[in-house]
């Protein structure tokens, strides 16, 4: 917007993409955007383009923009959620979430392939700085024996106990999934650390990063994606604006972007985390 | 159970399965478990066995079986959804239904890629016999051209017409999603039909068939799997029967068997359904 | 040529291309193109657009219309084997066969996932007029017990003979993979007939179809795609002409393209056809 | 063999297993059959369970130990070329050589589809500590702008002029391969010397580590293991010993061990490391 830059976009244009990862339209952090010159800018191309409203598609950085953009200059936005992190308030889901976790069970499916030994020790990083949910539900969906969450502090040496009773039940292998803001600093130094204290084990590190985030749409992704683009813009045509369509259960709903925005949202059902204990001892 | 054959699960048995297809316990129709003196065998096997409680996974048949098994001898039951087709009521989704899904989109992209002129018709036949879950999902998530479903009857004159304007607009192929159980008779029949009236057309047919029951598990079919399994055992140790767990919401709810087999479901989304209408002009 | 339609390309319009299936040039057959006249207008368009040598790629078709086209004209012309039935002399692998073969024993893997009684029988039905080289490396590569391909006969008598003695030495399931050239009429008719027969099988059917012409290239097939790109340019600028570029063992080398559309190749190994036999047994 | 830990194979043993990665047997490096007193007693415990000939999978390694059995105690062996490196003499492709090039390739492809700006560099570390094998293959296959090998010395400032002539041509992206063996210290540490040099580059770093050893195994693996074992078992009952059996061309040809184990092997193509160079600029 601040370079007008823009493509428009028919049904011809948008024809077979969908079974494509990465976005047409490019992406990009944007410092212009945060001062009131850049964002005039912005306006003045997009009221030159008569564009009429926007449709904002991200986590909460997006949002932020995109409802000041839409106060400021009283255009009609509404915003889809779209982080693989699934970390927002009002939808269950976020675009990009299945598809990344996915990708992980695939990684995690391979390495257990390799395990033979009962003392080696995989460690997988997964993306999640703030939130835990794709180390959750990938560590669950892959069988992993020990999870390391933002969430929750696990400290070296209660994985080491974790770890201990797990070589004790004479499991062939095991696996250790680390989200990249756990409190121990990442994959590296909790191989590291675990390393110095079982100098037996043979410790293995894979860093996933940035494959999570590409790749082929899901099903579950490029439906939910559909569902979201189509009731946004019907919400437009309706006159609704500074909203965020979202997954509740299984119906698409609609939140103020201001709750979406300030409201804390804590993604990891308690009974996964519960399972998550039990499967570690 | 009528033949006595059972197999004791523990934590080392069934580590290394949760990346993999099918059943290990495998799985059979079973006729004699329709009779009195069947169930009653089954039964006697069971109680020496030492088992004092039942969970069943799988979909109509199999509750109907176990509401009966339970009512009769008294023993506790839970059933877990496990079909493909997505049509229970309780619970949003059920069982490999997403991983269906995904064998079936990732087979449309693979179609696709060999559309190359305006006169070639695909059509993909998936399952669903009574229940269009998966053709609708997997042509929403596609990019199909059109989709016929059991649910609604879409003769093959206006299928056509939707052929048609699909030529009009120059798309450079076009995608027909067949579900097995749409009036037409499949997917060699549609084609056939829409040949005798577009002659210039080439008409291709790809019958999915039995793929769309393998394959190793989505996340989310894991994911769903382990959080059935685990409510399942707790209710079970909390006393309750006669129920099936299921996913509402982001949440796992219980309903009675009862409710289960007698309620009609409809999972067929109308956004959904109204995209369908969209995209097909 | 016959239209003019020309695209030019360099190294940024084929960049990130290579992961993708299909072609970004479109492919079509072209009657015109059999005609003299057909083929003086694609040698003007060509002349007038500085084009001053053609790659072709593809199979018998493509390298006939091409030895003709340089003939007539004098035009430089390098042929690089492009088709999935792997049924060309001078390369030992032709472009998408692997490919091709991935998908099929992907969608093998699957179907076997399900077979779980001993008295059902999937026939799988995979490409291959004139060839069975993907219906005998899929069907190894699967684990099938029964392959049935164009280049061997094998009436439904000596296959039924064969699923017998699978029956009795009880295998779980039986996978039968049907070229779709083979003599009996493809794997509906194989099903029907041999349903006929064996009155307790349940047999199902897998049609594959076009789904194995797409998808995203193997590793195999984008650094052989490379090898003869790359190889192809430096033979017309070494000023060679009417060659077909191929892969010899392990290096990539040339064949006169008289050879390779007049010599017969018979490209399935005698020790295949062999262990074919022993694990059909 | 040294624990007389043996299992019997038979054709149902071995049904149902061809998808699978990893290993049924187990696999594990063994230092006391370093010594001669280790080998007697694993020789003992062949001779005592009716063994009369063997089969050994994988490497140098796995090599050496075989002949040196062999020859100490006139056991019959046969050896089949495994590891993923493809770093043996006498066979064209050794086994999971093309499963963990396409691994790694699916890994590239996913990782571009998020390069959307022009400042950010991709490196991605496979496996390889004296073979550029997987680097060079996957580099190729997936589109690398630049490959760091074991076999040639590529240091920081020329890989640093690559990128810059990348960056001047306007890449959207740009991802680098870095062998675990080449020189700079793999991937981390080339990432922070390259960021040392161009502060504006945001630079991350994939690892792949042992998924690359995991996974169903590609129909090129499946069918070349298939052929190596039928060949293996052929040439021993006709009393062929310390043999390896290799793919050469399109064929399963012999080598005496002491060759395979003796002969230097450069698998690198000549046109594709000329390729990389080109690709580079």
């Amino acid at each position: 917007m601040i370079d007008a830059n823009f493509e428009e976009m028919n049904s011809r244009s948008v024809s077979n993409i969908i079974q494509l990862g990465g976005t047409i339209l490019k992406t990009a952090r944007c410092e212009a955007f945060r001062t009131a010159a850049g964002r005039q800018q912005a306006y003045d191309h997009v009221k030159a383009a008569g564009i009429d409203a926007l449709i904002a598609i991200g986590g909460d950085g997006t949002f932020s923009g995109a409802e000041i953009f839409s106060r400021e200059f009283t255009i009609p936005v509404v915003c889809i959620p779209g982080t693989i992190d699934n970390d927002l308030y009002g939808s269950d889901f976020t675009l990009g979430f299945d598809t990344a976790t996915n990708t992980v069970i695939e990684a995690i499916d391979k390495i257990r392939d390799t395990a033979a030994s009962h003392d080696r020790l995989f460690f997988v990083e997964v993306m999640g700085r703030d939130s835990g949910c794709i180390a959750l539900n990938a560590g669950i969906a892959g069988g992993a024996e020990a999870i390391l969450l933002p969430e929750k502090a696990t400290g070296i040496q209660a994985l080491c106990s974790q770890l201990e009773s797990a070589a004790k039940s004479k499991k062939s292998s095991t696996i250790v999934i680390v989200a990249e803001g756990e409190e121990n600093g990442g994959a590296y130094n909790v191989a590291k650390e675990v390393k110095q204290r079982f100098d037996f084990y043979d410790t293995k590190v894979t860093i996933l990063g940035h494959l999570q985030r590409g790749g082929s749409p899901s099903s579950f992704d490029r439906v939910l994606a559909s569902r979201l683009g189509y009731a946004a813009v019907r919400h437009l045509l309706a006159g609704q604006t500074r909203i965020m369509v979202g997954l509740r259960g299984n119906e698409i709903k609609t939140t103020p972007l201001e709750e979406v925005l300030n409201k804390k949202v804590f993604k990891l059902s308690e009974d996964m985390l519960e399972m998550m204990e039990v499967l570690s001892i």
